[in-house]
This record gives structure tokens, C-alpha cells and sequence, in this order.
């Protein structure tokens, strides 16, 4: 059994935004019970991340981390044309990740109860964000 | 055909502990010969990787890379409250995997001659580690 | 359905190749019109990236930010005995992929217009690098 769909995220800039709840209900429409869920982010300057969902220290002490790793504007870069956000985008969305895999279990994403699947945002400004789901799976 | 199971797994603190043969243990159980292997961890401060199995001076240069990348009580973080290794424990995490997807070929995981599957604990203290394996093919 | 098959690659040192076209090939053979392609790298010292494919100071910025963030010869490094560059090369491994799975929809990879398939060699040297491509799915 397979189900694919588009989830469209539009997001308010730099920062991270919980879409858990927008996974879980494509995944009970698949109705598969015991298989895979499958998220792929078709962009390459923001990222899919599983995170601690309790405290939101936690997600702006990442965003600060990431920002200290890869500063805005940073003379290294050639690529400076999009913006000086982008380029450090780029390599934020490198380091972690652009696809996730989740197991199904009985009819939902087993996450661990201190996961929430996120969408992080790179830039600075709002964006238009595709994901693809695919759930596969008896 | 899918087959999905639990791994337990206890660690003793901060360091990589090797899986591979667990996980080979339940390929062979699931009776799948060609399809894939996907591995996940229900948690945010550890790591599922697979790493250069030979040296044990990769493992201990990796832990020190890490340890400096994303320091013991780094000013910069304001989640705190669960010990100066726990924000470090979610980066390293972050910057690493919590989910593997590996091939099965010939009934079992198809993992290059210096390919080791590895739990990476980030905390200082042992910790109780689950993780989800499902096992899809033919 | 279940198509599973191996890419070799020669790489002429550290730098990043475009594998998309061959990639995209093995799914139109593999006949699947919806569902997951998933590249797996039998190496430690080599990852496989989704990267903007369109300016190339792009991946010339990732190679320059890397190269600061784990340097060559670095003296934190124990693991020395296969050249300055080898651990270095596991480093970036690990904090990039050897696995990625992308969806399959109207039988090829779904990437979005940006995206290429990287394969990046971390080794001075040039490679004979082996990834294993399985595609599953309707």
C-alpha cells in the first residue's frame, strides 16, 4: 500500500514550526497500520528536523548554535548574490536534514514523546514550502 | 512484506556502542531478502550512525570533534535545567541522524567492508535507548 | 515491486559530482510510478548530498566551509595513519548523509527544480566509490 501527497507550509521567516499534527493525519488517511512514513522538503535552504518539543529553549538555542556555526554574511562565502542568508541556508540544510523516515505503528508515526517533526526555516524571509509525504506499508 | 520490531538498548554515558549485529539478527528474522532497513530513535539526544568500524581512534576522534564543536555547558545555551550536556546532547543529535535507512541485499543489511552501525549517546549519563526497526521487501 | 541495483562511481578527488542523471535512469528501469528511491554509500569518507544545482560557487562555498570546520591534519585528530585528510573525511560524513531517500511520482525522482543528487568525495585522492540504489513501490 502506498499514499503519497503535498503538504504546503508557508512559513514567517527564520525559525522552526511544528507540523506533527499535519503528518499524523495524512498518515491515518493512508490507513496504512504497520510500514513507513516518508517526508522529503523540496528546497535546499531550510530543513525537516525531529526535535524536542517541551521546551522552546531548546529550538532557540539551535537557532543560536546555528548561527554561531554558520554566521550570516560570512566573507567566506562567493555565493552572496540571493542575499547573505542564503548561502548560510544552504549549509544549515546540509548539516542536518532535507528527508525524514518515521516508522508507522499501528495506524500513526511512533515518535518518541519528546519528538515533534519540524520544518525549519533558513531564511529571513517568509517562504512557500513544499513537502512531499509517502506513506508505505500494510 | 514488513516486519517491525523494538531494540533495547542500555548505554553506560557518553560514547558509540556498536549494533550492527542486532540489527543483522532481525533482517534475518524478518525473512525479507531485497528491500531495505530502516532504523529509528525514539530520542533527541543520541544518534544512530554508521561509522568506519576498524580503528577505535575514529570513534574517540569523533567524540572529541563533537566535544568541541558543541561544548560542556556552552554559555550560549539557555535550556539548562536538565545539565550542562543535555542542549549538546540535542545538537550533536541534530547534526547527526536519528533515523538510518540501510539496504537489504541477499537476506541481510548490505553495509560497505568498513561500515559499522552504531547508537551514539550523547549524555554523560547512561540512559535506556529505544529504537524502532522495520525491515520492508520481498 | 522492489528494484534494487549498484552505482560505481570514480571519483577524481575531494569535490562534489552530479549523479542525477544516473540516478533518475535506474528508476525509470526499475518501471515504479509511485513510491521511495533510496542511495546508499558503501563508504565512510564520501557522502551523498541534495544540493542547489544551479551556481556552482554554491558548492564551491560548502567545500571552503568545510574544510575550515574540519581541517586537514588537525591536531585533535589521533586517527592519522591513513593521511592528514581521512579523518577529516569521516567527520564530514557523518555531519552530512550516506543515505537519502527521495520519492518517486510519476515514475522519477520528485526533486524540486533546485535540487541535484551529489555524490561528495571527502578524499584528496580519487575513489571507485559503490552506492546501492533500491526503489520500492507501485
Amino acid at each position: 500500500m502506498i499514499y503519497q501527497a503535498k503538504i504546503q507550509a508557508s512559513t514567517r521567516g527564520r525559525g522552526s514550526y511544528l507540523i506533527t499534527d499535519r503528518v499524523q493525519e495524512l498518515v491515518k488517511k493512508s490507513q496504512v497500520q504497520t510500514g513507513l512514513c516518508h517526508l522529503f522538503l523540496h528546497h535546499t535552504s531550510a530543513s525537516l528536523i525531529i526535535c524536542e518539543n517541551a521546551d522552546p529553549d531548546v529550538r532557540e538555542d539551535m537557532e543560536r548554535f546555528m548561527s554561531r556555526l554558520v554566521p550570516d554574511g560570512d566573507p567566506l562565502f562567493a555565493h552572496t548574490m540571493e542575499g547573505p542568508d542564503d548561502m548560510p541556508a544552504h549549509i544549515r540544510s546540509l548539516l542536518t536534514h532535507t528527508d525524514l523516515t518515521l516508522p508507522v505503528s499501528k495506524g500513526c508515526c511512533a515518535l518518541g514523546i519528546w519528538q515533534g517533526i519540524y520544518l525549519w526555516e533558513h531564511r529571513k524571509a517568509g517562504h512557500r514550502r513544499e513537502i512531499t509525504i509517502t506513506v508505505s506499508g500494510d
